[in-house]
């Protein structure tokens, strides 16, 4: 008997290529992983937590309620908690930030998750950034939904070639077939680029424009997930969400797992009133809402104000972690490696020069591997997209979990890599 | 614009039966809703989950890892101890336990929505008891997959009536579309009715034998969600996993969140490999593997014994609820309804005479919603399969979460109503 048993997307559901790049760092243990996207152990809030969930249960009207059933789309207290820091992250800005509007799921990638299920049949197109979120790309090929790319620039998508892309689609008639654009806007993964405001309006815009011709809304997915691991104190890029036709075309996504805690799995989505109605629904047949012990310890710290202090010293570790990268980078890595620097989240981009593989059989990833360093190849981040062969010259480096130590050891290595094998000779 | 942006299964997803009578229940205050599925807030777990959360918590080994990322499939630990758990409630067999098949989920609910996923694909096939769980069949409805009753007895399935639908399906060439049968086998949801090992016996044998001619392996999809629920302190039924063949055949789920806490919600399943191997993937898709402070918490919970004492203490209260209601009945209700007794879990049936309809719809219904009391109609619970008509004269009513004194009313309540209208008059 053969795998005859398993549904199309069972048979479609790979092993994700990062469970491969984990087995290999669990098997060296001098290894040196720049790979992996987990928070830093160190900052985790265990102490808050422990407090929260003291006062959490031992309160006569929270006790209980955090062991009991709730609602689907969340406990309404931590909808409107949720809705009110979105509107402080956004300025005051309060358009499309209502909490009848916010669902509350287990991490973004849940929503994510659902969201594909509620808009998108086998065959329907998803736009995403080149080079995007590899999971993402994952639960596209899951669920058999093709992905096109949109070139990605240091401040966002490149606005003309997404234009190109959804006319080259009209014309080929797959138009119709288009579901949403996603965006990681804020320190994406994997290049830590931040979109402008200027180029999430325009890209609203260019959405609307081919609405007609598509037959239904062209949603803007915008995932937020490392929104509030920006390094400086300075004004915060607002979100889609604030833009005038918000409500009806912008699909939000936020975690708490990031800036709080990735154990206490929970996430958000602020979404337009049809789409949250079939969410919601979906979210029902999956588990009838997000465990509330989680969702009452979420908004215990964020009523407190405990969580935004955390959120402040998190910040504070990753930029001074992000700043002994560059260091290492500046003192280790040769000229011709291109760095995009982020101003927040967990990853540096490095791109060598084009011609020089960083892919899991290359000479450069197997001699880092020799050397004990590992790094996520940037050809993991691009969509299998037909019209453009898939650049495999770039890395993803991440700072969010290695000790300082590991860090510059970590970049050392690579930089001597990169020394040898990195002039394409 | 219409609801074309969504997918087939976005279109498919409709309101759950269930949400309707829960708003209803929330409107009338003096409502006593013998309908939820809750379990009794008087017994949840409060101050043992403190303790247990304080250590976890505490401990320089759990502090940190219960707020990190974790492995897809859960914590070792856990598997492990959910393992021997089930072992131990199996009398000690160890046939098809071990820990490496064991699969953590956000409860069983995500577990049957995954394995529904890696397994169907639309039009394909899914035998289940005839009446089911309603949740179930909305899952089965939002992915269009079709589902055929089985006759249920009070001790399982009719074995004859199951065979003659195999055959009926092979005749008809659909045998190539059936992928499991699911069977509620422990105080069934609604009907409260327990599967004999017999009938668990000679049911994967008639699944084996109708393989061949499928072409593919015919799960039996066991959930025992209700399984510890038990009233008496007697042998429990062991588990389909103990059969031969079951490593290979039996899919089984299981849950903590009934037995200890919904609000910390997490579930297990025991799957055999190749199915395993493909959940684990979609479950990466969706979350990345359930948080890991709730699975801290179980753990914790299942090695200090705690577990044990806190569900020995809920059975002894649903043993009491039950029997109040049972004694309600007798006062109350009139010799014309069939009551089917449950051994365990929160839910006995009713079963009016044949042509007094109990649907939402039904004179019976209103009249009820009018005396302030709540069931959940029986034809909810029978799946939309076109060989027979469905059942609409019974009644699901639960003991779980009403207190003693509103499981008297409500009874007494209902009694009057069917007083009245259930002589077919």
């Amino acid at each position: 008997m053969t795998s005859n048993f398993l549904s199309k997307m069972g048979r479609r559901t790979g092993l994700p290529p990062i469970s491969w790049l984990m087995q290999t760092a669990l098997t060296r243990p001098k290894l040196v992983s720049l790979a992996a996207g987990f928070t830093d152990n160190a900052t985790l809030p265990v102490e808050i937590s422990r407090k929260l969930l003291n006062e959490v249960l031992r309160s006569p009207t929270t006790g209980q309620p955090a062991l009991q059933y709730g609602i689907t789309a969340g406990e309404m207290n931590l909808r409107t908690l949720t809705a009110k820091h979105l509107q402080k992250l956004d300025g005051g800005h309060d358009r499309a930030h209502s909490p009848e509007h916010v669902i509350i799921t287990g991490g973004s990638q849940q929503l994510l998750y659902m969201t594909l299920e509620a808009l998108c049949d086998e065959g329907d197109i998803i736009l995403v950034e080149d080079p995007t979120y590899f999971v993402f790309l994952s639960i596209l090929q899951s669920r058999g939904i093709k992905a096109r790319g949109v070139k990605l620039e240091r401040d966002g998508i490149d606005l003309a070639h997404l234009e190109k892309v959804l006319e080259r689609l009209e014309k080929s008639g797959e138009l119709r077939r288009v579901k949403a654009l996603y965006l990681v806007t804020y320190f994406q993964n994997p290049t830590g680029a931040t979109t402008s405001l200027a180029k999430k309006s325009a890209t609203l815009k260019l959405l609307k424009k081919f609405e007609r011709a598509a037959g239904h809304p062209l949603y803007l997915l915008e995932d937020a997930a490392y929104r509030e691991l920006r390094f400086d104190h300075g004004a915060d890029v607002p979100t889609a969400l604030t833009l005038p036709g918000a409500a009806e075309h912008v699909i939000y996504t936020g975690t708490y797992s990031k800036p709080y805690a990735p154990g206490a799995r929970v996430g958000f989505g602020i979404l337009p009133k049809p789409v949250f109605t079939t969410v919601q629904r979906i979210k029902g047949n999956h588990d009838f809402g997000t465990a509330n012990l989680l969702q009452q310890l979420l908004a215990g710290a964020l009523s407190s104000g405990l969580y935004d202090k955390h959120v402040a010293k998190v910040r504070k570790n990753y930029a001074r972690k992000a700043r002994v990268m560059k260091q290492a980078l500046a003192d280790h890595f040769p000229a011709n490696v291109e760095i995009w620097e982020s101003g927040g989240g967990l990853y540096f981009w490095a791109r060598l020069p084009e011609g020089i593989s960083t892919s899991v059989k290359s000479k450069v990833f197997q001699a880092a591997l020799k050397a004990d360093v590992l790094y996520v190849p940037g050809e993991l981040c691009y969509a299998d997209d037909p019209s453009r062969a898939k650049p495999d010259h770039e890395m993803r480096i991440s700072f969010g979990s290695a000790s300082e130590e590991n860090i510059r050891k970590g970049i050392a290595r690579l930089g001597k890599v990169l020394a040898k094998l990195g002039n394409g000779k």
